[in-house]
């Protein structure tokens, strides 16, 4: 793509969703999601703010495109908690997440990890994610039954993002070949452990 | 460094090093630590067998200083595993992995763990460190109180890997900053569950 007329961006050619993106990506792992506007991408991007409105919709969506997420785990995250609440949670988030993680989004989902994982300047992507729709969404459902989320959930990543590694990265067997219903039997009440344990000795 | 004479390589000058690391990384990867013999690593190597144990001394070494790990975790293991038993050992394992971790080591075992993580090609590193060095080593010790701790093994990667993940590569609070003893009691418990839990379940 020519890039010789810079007023040729601004005004919606295809170069300017790639310009959004990147200028989404810059910011977001400089200065973290909360504290970057659409305003100021726009800036970065130098087009006009209604541009990203028009590409992207909503900033939780220019978020999952900058970080090429084939889709968005917030609400099923929400929908798995609210379908029984904190009881047996551990088991039920992990057949959910292994599911989707065999489904046909896997290729996807393992390069926006290795992404993350390969490069410190990458690191933004996962842990974002985490922090901005995951946390969140646990903490909107089961905020009135469980204290803490954050720190709980941060131990629940270090058991979930080793899952990950090794079922689909490493492939170590026996995980690599379990089922869904096993791995969710096996694993789930490492996570049940970690939402229900006392947490009050780790100050944050 | 210049490669013209072929023989000069042969008898033992710079290049000679680096061509047996080269081999054997490429052997290890295509057809895995067991199978691939001293004698074939030379051969791939176009160099005598005597000069790999000159450099390497065995082929544990050899496969070690191949992955450029900085240190060999089973004499690690083997050491706070025979200091007490099946008892307690999730809480002196996790005690003593995130101590190394935290030490003076820690840049390189990341860039290990990142080299393996991006790349398909490169998941033989984690992998064969983990089957040949950790798993052996705690057969080794506990075989006699523990039944089938390969499948066990594979669990307890999960959440170890992870923590690597969440506390230093993506840098999750508040298990990035806890100290190690906060994280051995966390976690070790989820390790001596993988170590005592019923497995006859899972085929192997």
């Amino acid at each position: 793509m020519a890039r010789t007329k810079r007023a040729g961006r601004r005004s919606g050619n295809p170069d300017t969703r790639a310009e959004i993106l990147a200028a989404a990506r810059r910011l977001f792992a400089e200065e973290g999601f909360e504290s970057v506007s659409m305003r100021r991408i726009a800036s970065e991007a130098e087009v006009d703010p209604s541009l990203i409105h028009h590409y992207f919709g909503s900033k939780d969506d220019l978020f999952l495109a900058a970080i090429e997420l084939p889709l968005d785990p917030a609400p099923e995250v929400a929908a798995v908690l609210k379908a029984g609440g904190v009881e047996g949670a551990g088991e039920r988030l992990m057949h959910a997440f292994v599911s989707i993680w065999d489904g046909p989004h896997q290729d996807k989902l393992l390069a926006v990890v290795r992404t993350s994982l390969s490069k410190p300047a990458m690191s933004f992507v996962l842990r974002q994610l985490f922090e901005h729709r995951i946390v969140k969404t646990v903490e909107s459902v089961l905020g009135g039954e469980v204290d803490r989320i954050p720190v709980r959930a941060s131990f629940i990543a270090s058991q979930v993002f080793g899952l990950v590694v090794a079922r689909y990265i490493l492939k170590l067997e026996p995980v690599a070949s379990l089922s869904a219903d096993q791995l969710a039997e096996t694993i789930g009440p490492t996570i049940d452990r970690y939402l229900t344990m006392p947490v009050d000795q780790f100050e944050t």
